[in-house]
């Protein structure tokens, strides 16, 4: 049972105390916590504690956690260093058994904040208390309401834009990078459904979250920002265990001289070489990524892959195009990024010619030239191809939203066809319920790229739905080399 | 005077005459394309050629090109390959010195293509014509109708979504290509002044056409997409001579072998190995990017450079944030491509230590923590280092739009501070303009990077007064470093 393990109760608490917050959202950042808090639609109690203030954000609020009417689950800590010890004690007394505890401070400065460090470990033991941080945010639980609309999200974080939620957990030693993660998610549709901000990990270290993210049933991919750590074989062994169920896709940000350096100011603590790290991530699976926008493709991709259950066996891709020098990029990309884009059997070039025009080419990357029957580029060719045996995956490159161009022709020659009118909506009834049961049967990747941005309707429509869908031009190849390399690693340790 | 180059007329023609076009502007690419010139505020006379129609899309159409009034400075050929001689022949007859063949099927098409390939080069010879295509898009001229407001643009190609006008021009062996980068062009305030489609550069070539840019007064930047190059010595020569001077970004889409086949099924051209072309563009001073994605940033990073005459001196970056992980991201991704982030001396460190908050740290990333002290940040830290003369560049990453925070603030405690309320607005009049300002006085690059999209308010302000600014936080430093590149060339061939 997911409930039993000890983090489940800092995702889930049926009641919480909050240190550190007021009524000035805009200048204290626990406040703007405690909003999101509030405004997430936090079910059980909420009790603010404040050495003065009666009520905060329309709570009471207490002077102290030992005046509380009942033992809080989760004591959420944003007070300055100097003044956690004392509250830690004061919880420990009252029973409380899991605290959050933003405040930074402690051993990335030097000598004060290693004694600050030692001091809240000695409460923790005293009391049996286990927490994350220091210098973290906490969690965004997207789950926490489960299907109950008022209440969205259990989000201590200062950010308040979530990303949808979805089959994706996170966990990140940088709290501004869980935060800013959220903006490109919820762009590109990559839905997050648990972050871990773990900071220092004085107490709840990496090990502790991946063991509870591997039996969470509301996770299927996890994300990792790495900057050290600190239970290495711990890490290798259950890291390994897990990537056999669940894909694994880490960033780690340590290993050059400067970013040591810069790590080692920011939460004290010293990462190993990028050549230990690399080692680490091949040997337990791991997707390594260098860049947070690879980082966030990769999840998105392997979130699709685990949802539909739909992996790669091999590396061979077809490339199905409009556009020849669309097809000669994304073909170099692919060889590039190490897949093979194979020839075709005469006997599949055959099968093609009777639906591609003349001017068109059959062979791999198929290129139909002006031919505007979208059946064929999205679903028909895509049906030959898979059946054909000889490919393990489909690239479809196109222009797909055609909204602007029937305004202009609408402008020109009034259109009296609402179905080209209204093109878009046309697409959805025809195209996309036919382009999901296809890929769902043919159980093959099918990634649709255009040149045209996230925002465009169409491209919404396609996430909507749930079929991959990329703007960057370049990222599917990575993303397509990423899920056949996993899948090796996944065969070759189930077999 | 650019204006006796020959490709002039291609840009700027007094008047021309269209065949292929009717007012079937869903089903026929020409008509579109037609279109596009109309609406665009084409000054001069415009002449539909059709065997039938009276009036198309409101002009007076002829049956041929004998039969105009004048001779036509520029002719628009979007037919039939096999009807091309013959119209080639009339505008031969007629006069026409200039013609754009938009038509597929020559070359790339086998034997059929190849007799009607020679066929078209003896006509243009026959009447000294020369000609771009075929199997090409012709031109996009955002500099068209100079400051007169109705005349937007001469835009001959099918896509209506033109990117903003700038210093920079692009050519491009795929027609495609040409078009789609629209759309992420004008995503990230990539402004784009001119644009040729020149397809099988059956006459025209992409020398010509850098012949055309070097001197073009309204060029800064050039971007190249390339299949093959005909004229490997005149390219290498000429290049080399306008990289001086203009920097030149190119994409090489060949050198691997499933794109030699496909570029081969395309243009019919056959491109050289990678090294080959690698070491042409080393050679000549191209930056060479091998995705669409790096193409643009480059492209929107050397047309600033250009602009403001700012390039770095050396590969010494400085990286200021409010957030450790994003500072140890970036040192890594900086140290990845080949930047220095140097150690502060004392000196720096304790002139820094004056401003930066007791939690923060001093030392190169300058991490500021939650100072919410924004001054500070855009511009007293990037004062101070750029004076140092410890480093050649800076990165300052933050959150930059506040007015989400604001909105929530405002709900919470309604904002009496009009400041706050407007904070996009405050921002712009207090601190963007003194930025502006700063980094055209310090002449060293700054770039700001924000996890926010490009669509975000404050970014589009960035872009709006032409600081730099980047959402996706690994570009950056690809782009400083190929400003480094650059700018080495340029000093080493300039001395």
């Amino acid at each position: 049972m997911i409930s039993n393990h000890f983090l489940h109760k800092f995702l889930f608490p049926n009641s919480l105390c909050v240190f550190g917050a007021n009524n000035d959202v805009l200048n204290t950042m626990g406040s703007m916590q405690l909003h999101n808090i509030i405004t997430g639609g936090f079910e059980g109690a909420i009790y603010p504690i404040h050495p003065r203030l009666k009520e905060i954000q329309g709570r009471k609020a207490y002077r102290s956690v030992l005046e509380l009417p009942e033992i809080p689950e989760l004591a959420f800590i944003i007070l300055p260093p100097i003044a956690v010890p004392k509250v830690m004690e004061e919880c420990g007394e009252k029973g409380v058994k899991y605290l959050i505890i933003t405040s930074g401070g402690f051993r990335e400065s030097g000598s004060d904040g290693k004694i600050l460090s030692h001091q809240i470990d000695k409460i923790a033991k005293k009391y049996s208390m286990r927490f994350i941080g220091p210098n973290c945010l906490g969690v965004y639980n997207g789950w926490y309401g489960g299907n109950n609309k008022n209440c969205l999200y259990l989000n201590t974080m200062w950010i308040s834009q979530v990303p949808e939620r979805g089959n994706i957990s996170i966990t990140s030693q940088s709290g501004t990078i869980a935060c800013h993660l959220a903006w490109h998610a919820r762009r590109l549709g990559i839905k997050i459904g648990k972050s871990f901000s773990n900071g220092n990990e004085r107490n709840v270290d990496i090990v502790d979250i991946l063991s509870y993210l591997k039996d969470d049933p509301q996770t299927d991919v996890i994300g990792l920002y790495i900057e050290e750590i600190k239970r290495g074989q711990e890490f290798v062994k259950l890291a390994k265990e897990v990537s056999k169920q669940k894909p694994i896709v880490a960033i780690y940000a340590g290993g050059t001289e400067a970013a040591t350096r810069s790590i080692m100011s920011h939460t004290g603590s010293i990462g190993g070489s990028q050549e230990i790290f690399e080692a680490v991530f091949k040997k337990t699976g791991i997707i390594s990524s260098n860049t947070i926008t690879d980082f966030l493709y990769y999840l998105g991709t392997f979130s699709w892959a685990k949802k539909n259950n739909i992996f790669p066996s091999g590396n061979r891709v077809a490339i199905i195009t409009d556009s020849g020098g669309a097809g000669a990029m994304m073909t170099k990309a692919s060889e590039i990024y190490g897949l093979s884009v194979p020839e075709f059997s005469n006997k599949l070039q055959e099968k093609l010619r009777t639906y591609v025009p003349p001017t068109g080419s059959v062979n791999n990357p198929i290129d139909v030239t002006f031919d505007m029957d979208l059946s064929k580029l999205y679903l028909k060719y895509p049906k030959i191809l898979a059946k054909s045996g000889e490919i393990d995956g489909i690239f479809i490159y196109g222009v797909f939203d055609f909204r602007e161009i029937m305004d202009i022709v609408n402008k020109i020659i009034p259109l009296r066809n609402k179905a080209l009118l209204n093109i878009n909506e046309t697409i959805e009834k025809l195209v996309i319920l036919r382009i999901k049961n296809m890929i769902r049967r043919l159980k093959i990747p099918i990634f649709y790229i255009g040149p045209q941005p996230y925002e465009t309707s169409m491209n919404q429509m396609f996430l909507r739905n749930g079929i991959p869908i990329f703007d960057l031009w370049d990222q599917p190849t990575k993303c397509f080399e990423a899920l056949v390399r996993y899948n090796h690693f996944r065969q070759y340790h189930l077999n």
